[in-house]
């Protein structure tokens, strides 16, 4: 499919494509380097680390990605947490703290992260500045796009497509939705390196939902 | 980018591509009628139902997928709600109940949507299956693609990218991100009709934040 | 203090005296062997099954009296989770379920209750009615006093101290606030059981707080 | 009942009376001038700004006593939001935050704090300490009082009923339990206050939970 084929498609869903697109353009733009880092540290955590904690920090709709990742790492055998949560453990030296903020400065992630720094606990970044306040005192960072960053994108979105120069993917949409996607990508090297299939996924899914 | 240009590139990043083209092509899959009846009925909620409430719905990583769809209703300016949450009020007739749910069968998102129907709530619903008990129930359906429903996709994806037979997109993991595209294909599209632009969302998000 | 003393006070604090009243009267009303069989069973649980899971269950603000609870449980050193939240584990023979419900019949409550049982985890509910469908298929039953359960406490409630008819500890009011109490005396008694300080408990306190 | 009457009785239920004890003695405690304001401030809100906003915010514990409040404000007809869910909106000057932090100097609660008020929103502070950081910005301060402030009691607490140095309200319990039931007792009075039934307040509670 095209993009010219969707003319005449509802604007929510010609939005739903420039998402995806934008989706597949990030896939370029990330550094294969620092996802390999994040891969190889949240492997080696669950192998030589059994005991090691993860915590997930995001805030927003930040903080849902995070937590639709923490879900997972619980169900591929983390003893993963998210902030802000009722059940929430002291963290320490042994453990992982992951941090998600596309601009790097969301006030209280950055406290949050740097709490964590001061407990010992590895910090990785998830943000779309390497150079930003907490891509600076990450130990692995890895760099997924947003919009501020990619203004020839916001031109083509708003123009091309769109004709009008408000942005349709407000605020921080688009560097969500990317690492929702990124997040997922994760989730599915590590069932590949931990060798856990769907089935040992679903073992550890909760049986009591509400 | 075609897909063999990524054959050097980590399985993580790969799996990102192949859930962005899954999008794609769920694009075209649903139904444009399903979608426009959808806008329209929260463009007129809107317009002609300023205190009516707006009740998002969902389980596990569908229900946060919802939890940032009621964001951007909130920051829309709908009294949006999600339940599960400690705010939660009592809705009725003149009130709108958004329940997603991939199988259309989890079980307590359907007790909550035949609840919502009892108090004569409007009720939309975002599942795979128009025809499970979930579907034929809601005033509004849209069916949004999933694993199960596309085998063909499933061979595709795990036979001819990825070569092996184990899915590494685990549980609801396609219904759960084309969702969460497709429904901030439906914020763009609600910001266009409602004249709202993104000045206007931002003065609505939350300005303390934890 | 006597009651009378308080005749000058505004309302919300004599309610408040007659809230902590009612606690002091429903110590006497609960039974000590029912008490003793529930710290029995989590000293049980916490020196021989120390990977179980502690999953409290419990709506609106009996989930929160809960919630205050799996915190207190985690800073003991239990696998503490919380039904609702986005991290919890499945559940099964070596585990713990504890279930709030006043009614001992919310419906959501029930359901979670028997689909622990269903697991073969250890049922543990604290209701007012042993004999309610809650009470019935738990392993262990500890009944804190309600309002509904006591009519006389109702009266003197309404007419001895606020001289109207209207009952100013509304819906489930007596019962939550009784059992937070009540759960508070448990943590105390599994501090001295499990041999914790307050420094023990504030070691695993969670240390990056939002 | 008295005290000595419990010799016999499990220490869960000896640590139940005494906290019940020290809520009877703490009505004493705090200032009938100053819940006198705090519950005008919240009448005259309800009365003559119906579209005002009430944001609730604390942390740990102190979240879930909030929340407890948070439901019963809904439920009584205010638009009540608490921080750290998913739907908090902005606040500005027609809206009113309400802090619960014992120590008045919790970090995030104390910066959450000094938001409100920049956005002009009226400040409510429940806290041990009027000359803390949170007390002093506040414009309504209700001093409930905690452990820390009240040695005499931890020796009370300790030595005369216990017989050990070890506190057995540990952390915040003795701060939580009190403002659970002060709040409850504010319900109590804004009922009276706004002629609200407890059918009325059925009327607003959630008809569809999970």
């Amino acid at each position: 499919m095209s993009s010219s084929s969707l003319k005449d498609f509802p604007l929510s869903l010609k939005t739903m494509y420039d998402l995806a697109e934008f989706v597949i353009r990030s896939v370029e733009l990330i550094k294969p380097e620092q996802v390999e880092k994040m891969v190889n540290t949240l492997e080696d955590f669950y192998v030589n680390n059994r005991n090691g904690k993860v915590l997930v920090m995001g805030a927003g709709r930040s903080g849902l990605v995070g937590r639709a990742f923490a879900m997972r790492l619980l169900h591929l055998g983390y003893n993963a947490y998210v902030l802000g949560e009722t059940i929430v453990p002291a963290v320490g030296k042994n453990d992982l703290a992951i941090a998600i903020s596309g601009s790097g400065r969301t006030k209280l992630i950055l406290t949050a992260a740097e709490a964590a720094k001061e407990t010992k606990s590895t910090l990785v970044a998830i943000t779309s500045y390497a150079d930003s306040p907490l891509g600076k005192i990450a130990d692995v960072v890895v760099e997924v796009p947003g919009r501020t960053k990619y203004s020839q994108f916001e031109d083509y979105f708003a123009r091309q497509i769109i004709g009008i120069t408000e942005p349709l993917a407000p605020l921080g949409t688009l560097f969500e939705d990317t690492t929702q996607m990124f997040l997922d990508g994760i989730v599915a090297e590590l069932m590949l390196r931990l060798k856990k299939s769907e089935e040992d996924l679903r073992m550890i899914h909760a049986n009591i939902e509400l």
